[in-house]
């Protein structure tokens, strides 16, 4: 598999995921700069991804700073995380990395400044582990939900490149295929970044898993005619009501969904569900440049200069299009999320947690 | 307002559309087959524009025969013909073209040579000038569907570069705004061709019309924030019962319009409407080249290598999401849209048809 971001040598190694499919080139990043520039510049995307890149970047930021006490090194150990926090507004995975690698710091104050260092580039490790561990958890979850012979539309790439491996969405169709079931994937292009086009086509061919791509304008068309059986999307942000923020287009294909009587699921780890915030419309929705939209890959004007653009990068899809979450723990309906809150620092045992769970779903309703 | 066509000391400027929004070039044609090969070259393309082009092809090359009479001047004018149907074999509003200009040789067979060179070039000129009639009527009609601060979405390209001038879907725009309106519009790019990027987006600023252009993918959240108050589409083909064919995201436009409480109109002269075809299901939709999707202009490869593709080119919006037709002859809801059959030649008049016509529609609600 392979992989999106890894230490070596007491680096960051980060695929540039923005010269996929044509180059596989890995970023060799020394410093937090490196790291935040690959985030904001999309060179690393997908919500986990980014919430290790930024852990590693906070760990490689901490490592050159020069202090005698924690205070000290705490406040120099702000900034970086506030320019890491500041590359991509509307992904919570950055603020959970951010807010984990400080809760650690808080606990071992008493530690030098040296060994909290170590402390935080082992932690990124961990949550890279982890992330990896999840999303097969995930992937287990989702896969209950295919069946054999179906086809999975998705859109942008919640695969494995948007994650530490493995994928979300990606997760529950590599899973099920794992388990022999024949599945075949329609892959959204996902204008104007191209995400399905260049990283989830590429990541699923790479698997041998059957993949066939489209416009984003052929998705309805497609379920008009009964090509498509179920749709599975990652988020970016889930609210505590259900509410999904996820790349632009998640929320015309989940309408798309509902009036074709197809599920439309989601793959969300614990990480990105947003437990303190109470609907989607709270959600920052961050504008992208416009030249994402009239150039393609910075090579090829298909729009008149100068023409006005409005490039959303994220919409939020009401919980009411949602037929249910895949997260580590199961999944749920969006009104029986909440029930989850806490649950990643495991307050809430997965036996409580059972009667909710949803373990199947009719062909056709949502 | 741009000019598709036209003459010009008896030779045919043809805006060469391949080129757009880059360069702004005319092609003279001085002979029938520069303008054959600008019609099978997509150089001009839109169901109205190629059947003027042919009809002007023809009279170009009538021009050069060198006859004494009727029937050597019809030998000779045959292959011309010809060449010109080969251009685009499915396209039947090139035989529509060279059918009228035919009909018009045969009642005219007593007059010289010299005279039906020119009753050709008439016919042509004639041709044009009733398409931007047509599609003016449409605009007036369309107009008062548009509202002072509206913002009209659109989809692909039923502007003046699809047909002899002023457009169908955007006639309805340039005569809201002529009427004072303050009007803008968003339009879709509508991938894989990109017509909306390269031509509605070129067209309107060219006429000094705001326009902002988004990816297809922005269309449904852009909605959902309230930022779109009516869409208005053109169509390839509409059946007896008001299904609409039209290019590929039309239909998820008019989903996304529904949810949402936004009308959804089409613009649809009379000779787009296929009054014996019962039903959408019955058009056969056309599959296109990969590489459309995989290459962007043919320069920009976004996939992977050896990606598989869907590629439908239009689609077929159900009658239920179409909140009126805009005709020539006035806007109709789909359900009485049969009764506008026949009216083309005149046999319907307009008083008949007022009670059956659509004023307005209220805000919200299809």
């Amino acid at each position: 598999m392979v992989m999106t971001i890894y230490w070596e040598g007491g680096q960051v190694m980060m695929l540039d995921q923005s010269l996929l499919p044509v180059e596989t080139v890995y970023i060799e990043c020394r410093d937090f700069q490196t790291v935040a520039d690959g985030i904001r510049r999309l060179k690393i995307r997908g919500a986990p991804a980014i919430g290790i890149a930024a852990a590693m970047g906070l760990a490689l930021g901490a490592a050159e700073i020069d202090a005698e006490d924690h205070d000290s090194f705490i406040k120099k150990l702000l900034p970086v995380r506030d320019a890491l926090l500041a590359t991509r507004p509307t992904a919570v995975n950055i603020q959970w990395a951010m807010e984990r690698m400080f809760a650690l710091l808080s606990i071992n104050r008493e530690l030098p400044v040296g060994e909290l260092k170590s402390l935080l580039a082992d932690e990124s490790q961990k949550i890279l582990d982890e992330d990896i561990r999840i999303n097969r958890a995930i992937g287990e979850v989702g896969a209950s939900f295919i069946h054999d012979g179906d086809t999975v539309l998705t859109h942008c790439n919640a695969g494995s490149l948007a994650t530490g491996g493995y994928g979300t969405a990606t997760a529950a169709i590599r899973v099920a295929v794992e388990q022999g079931k024949r599945i075949k994937v329609v892959a959204d292009e996902t204008r104007p970044v191209l995400q399905g086009a260049r990283l989830t086509a590429w990541e699923l061919m790479q698997d041998g898993i059957d993949v066939t791509l489209i416009s984003d304008t052929a998705a309805g068309s497609l379920m008009q005619h009964g090509e498509i059986d179920l749709a599975i999307v990652g988020t970016d942000r889930t609210t505590r009501n259900g509410d999904v923020a996820n790349k632009i287009g998640t929320y015309q294909v989940a309408v798309l969904c509902k009036e074709n009587g197809i599920p439309f699921y989601v793959a969300a780890p614990l990480s990105s569900i947003d437990f303190t915030m109470a609907d989607g419309s709270l959600i920052p929705i961050e504008e992208r440049p416009a030249d994402e939209v009239t150039d393609v890959f910075g090579k090829v004007k298909i729009a008149p200069e100068g023409v006005k653009v409005r490039n959303p990068a994220f919409d939020v899809t009401p919980h009411r299009y949602v037929t249910a979450l895949f997260t580590e723990k199961g999944a749920y309906r969006p009104k029986d999320l909440w029930r989850l809150s806490g649950s990643a620092n495991l307050s809430v045992t997965d036996s409580a947690l059972a009667p909710f769970r949803v373990d199947s779903v009719k062909k056709t309703g949502i």
